[in-house]
């Protein structure tokens, strides 16, 4: 995924004619902490700060002397990977990044909600869809051989008495977020999976037999 | 996890007898886009916003003509679940949510910077983590086994001509995050692992024969 997938095109444009006062209310109309202020051409020249320009006592200054100058803001370019924008919020603790093309023009905006909203994505998967996935691929095994095994592995893991219905129920309720965490993390996670596939192979084999 | 233990504990207290001015400078002072504002005990009774102390003409006003109301914000409380906060990030857009105990006192901040950092964490887990896993769990087989059934796998699935050795060094600077996102998500990252661990299985029974 790239940044421009990710950003918000509604900019709200600030230039280098306006007062502080005309920005301020422009900001609070639109509910922003901070602007971009751009040249005639829309390239960044400058950033501002709701906080910077609340402290000033006359509101009546040219913007450009509130703005941080543009060496010192960060930015992304429209082409950067997805995880170079969670990088540099993570890193700065920003709330929003400008995106600028190659040029220097300014096309976006990322949004800390909006990288919050496309990382939780993951987490909010329904714990039933890898099992659905794991009954489609393990050919030969069905659902219900699928959540018995699961059952004996929670049993051997956890000790908790658990049949393969009270499991299926389970997994209706829960995200992929909700079980890496009660298994403590990913990789023990999956180690669970790679064992309830082997029981439910072995299991299927021993009735063979 | 719980709130308490993403959210931040340094707190900007703002009390009911500060002025705009006052809060302004604190805010300024502290890099702050928002502040909590509490009665004698330290518990919440208002919040404030940068962008509406920006546009103040009279700075000399008590604070609590400026806060909004504590019935108009939105709170967790120190026992909610982790994704209680990611819901109410996402769904309110808010850079910040005051958290309080069961007696209404502030005892916290969850910041929308800690939640991507937190989230960010499953993403960025190295994808030969995972086949570490695999190996360790699935009894018998050897690393280089599970190399050549993934890039039969890959093969397969893509139609790129790679060898074992290749796929080696791949996962070695691969993420989980980017190995969800080149797979088309994360079922069909799944997927690919159940038919990796059923061709190592099956190449491994064919050699012994």
């Amino acid at each position: 995924m790239k940044v421009k997938e990710l950003m918000d095109t509604k900019i709200l444009k600030i230039y280098p004619d306006y007062t502080a006062r005309k920005t301020i209310e422009l900001m609070h109309k639109k509910k922003r902490f901070s602007s971009a202020v751009l040249d005639k051409e829309d390239k960044l020249i400058g950033w501002v700060m709701s906080i910077d320009l609340a402290i000033l006592d006359n509101k009546d200054v040219p913007i450009t002397e509130v703005m941080h100058p543009v060496d010192k803001i960060i930015t992304l370019n429209e082409n950067d990977p997805a995880r170079e924008a969670v990088r540099k919020i993570v890193e700065y603790k920003v709330v929003s990044i400008p995106v600028l093309n190659d040029e220097g023009v300014l096309v976006g905006m990322v949004r800390n909600c909006d990288i919050t909203k496309t990382l939780a994505k993951l987490y909010d998967i329904p714990l039933y869809k890898l099992f659905e996935t794991f009954e489609r691929e393990l050919k030969g095994i069905t659902w219900d051989e699928l959540m018995e095994a699961a059952a004996v592995v929670t049993k051997q893991t956890t000790g908790e008495e658990i049949d393969a219905k009270k499991y299926e129920e389970r997994i209706r309720n829960t995200t992929f977020g909700q079980a890496i965490w009660s298994c403590g993390g990913l990789e023990k996670f999956f180690a669970g999976l790679i064992k309830i596939g082997e029981i439910a192979i072995a299991r299927r084999i021993a009735r063979r037999r």
